[in-house]
């Protein structure tokens, strides 16, 4: 079988992330075949991810978007469990993004622009680890890297 | 045995939502056997999901209601983690709907026409999703649908 | 052996939730043996009902009592996710019944007989799911059933 | 192997609670080993308390402290959920003993007294409990037991 | 195969913390080699964790930084459960150490020498948990121990 990778994202956010994320990971990972599921919201996330690495995908990335309501917390906060679950069943990469409405509740340009920013980034980010293996971003840590943002720096 | 697929309710709701999401799978699955359970409360729905998968269906739809007080909101979140862990053992599809009497605390016919509207929408994702496999939806990634409200669009 | 149903209770509870929850089973499953646990709080309650239906029974009752403080509700939540995985776990059936202190801080009275009524619909809640399958309860989806206070109805 | 039960407690609790805890269990379980095992902090319990129910224990009793952060607040969470789940893993008995800053947030000698009575009257509990069965404390259901404080009574 | 530890740090923080507890547990486990892994956020620290110990490492040190929004609690309170499963799944020791920014939101130099201090003494706890055993604490239980901060002592 070709060496794959998935991406999952949902029909409740706001920008394409999918999309995106496709383009990044065809570009960083030539030979991979990039398997993309839709699901309709940020709890079907980790069912979703479960299946594309049962099948034999080295990895994924999952896109989620979060509404104002108290409730999109707590569906994000079941969404992360769920997700780092996926990790610990699998035994494999699952990054987990997420835009979150209250970055930005007044400005949907500046929304729009922290998504893709942060889908950018993520999917580089899983290319990199599928790519090169654990030990790509260590010359990165403690940097203050940012999604969405600019990075902080280090203190 | 027939195909079939699971709707899992409550006696809490304030409307029955089982009964619509079993015309709607009815219409869009008409092959299938459609499995009814009832249970008390939203905390109840996880194990009745998952019976359902276990005994052989292909997916389950949850309809949950969710009151005012800061331990429905609680109960919420454990139903949302259970929900997502039974996607994740049986690797099956679970559509959890959930409706939040805080969307409209004061207006009871605003907060039966969201709950009708929601579970009519994800009904159809469920029948739509087993129907014609995950990538079903991936022409609807990203463009803001919402279940309960109109669609918001993409950004 | 003997057919079976557990019930599960604490001694932080101030209601003896346990004896009623006995007492209904009795009644409306005569052929069953009632077997009793009582556990300190909340948080230990999931272990108390697995090891029940460990042993063979085929459902069982807990009766939780959640106090005041901040603690006690994220106690309220724990538990709630940990019986929602003794019911994942087993395949069986969990009620899981829970008053709360600020459902009446200031009237004792009141809070008695909360606790009483909601132990015992639930108790008949499992006593009629345990004897009639988990279609039995069809007939009250979306009613607004409650325990614990007047049920409220459909909208 | 000579039976035996458990005691974990943390080098950030500010009351030498597995010490108080030992010496209950000494007197009460008079045929019993008792492994004690130190963690720096609340979310090292599960793992430690699994550790020693795996080797062959009856049961642990597991004493945290929980500062005054919301982060604290949220590692008592986990804790719980953890400390849950290494029962329902194991089968066993875990008794989960918790002091919270926030009980006495100004005066150390009650936020002592507290933790003294709490572990006392719980490292009692679990004796009795794996000396007599899960029935020994049935005749104190609903009797509204407070651990750290006196007793409130039934309602 | 050698002995060995693990470190798992993100490019998230701004404190190069993996490189601190790496000369740390050099200097206390000579004879181990150490594994250090660098992921984006705190909540991919328990997939890569569970990774390192799968491969044979006796336990590993999770270092992750808690920015200041809601959604940076939520994910600490995600990765804390996914770490207790990690120790739970394999039975090996996590110490899990995260620094959060709102311990010193205004005063970065403050916030630099917490991370510092709290990942040394961590790294120690570590490092003399593997090679001394879990008894290895338990003269230091109930002092009051911090990291991050000075000891605040027994009361």
């Amino acid at each position: 079988m070709k060496k794959c990778v998935g991406v999952v994202d949902t029909t409740f956010a706001r920008v394409n992330m999918g999309k995106i994320a496709v383009e990044v990971l065809e570009k960083y990972l030539p030979g991979y075949k990039i398997i993309r599921h839709t699901v309709p919201g940020v709890k079907d996330l980790p069912g979703a991810a479960k299946r594309i690495l049962d099948s034999g995908c080295e990895g994924v990335i999952t896109l989620g978007w979060i509404g104002l309501r108290e409730a999109d917390k707590l569906s994000y906060l079941a969404a992360s469990v769920g997700l780092i679950f996926v990790e610990l069943l699998t035994g494999k990469l699952v990054i987990d993004v997420t835009v979150h409405e209250d970055e930005a509740p007044d400005d949907p340009e500046k929304l729009k622009k922290i998504a893709i920013d942060r889908v950018e980034k993520h999917a580089k980010n899983l290319a990199i680890l599928v790519k090169e293996g654990p030990r790509a971003l260590v010359d990165k840590a403690g940097q203050g890297l940012r999604q969405g943002y600019p990075d902080v720096g280090p203190l």
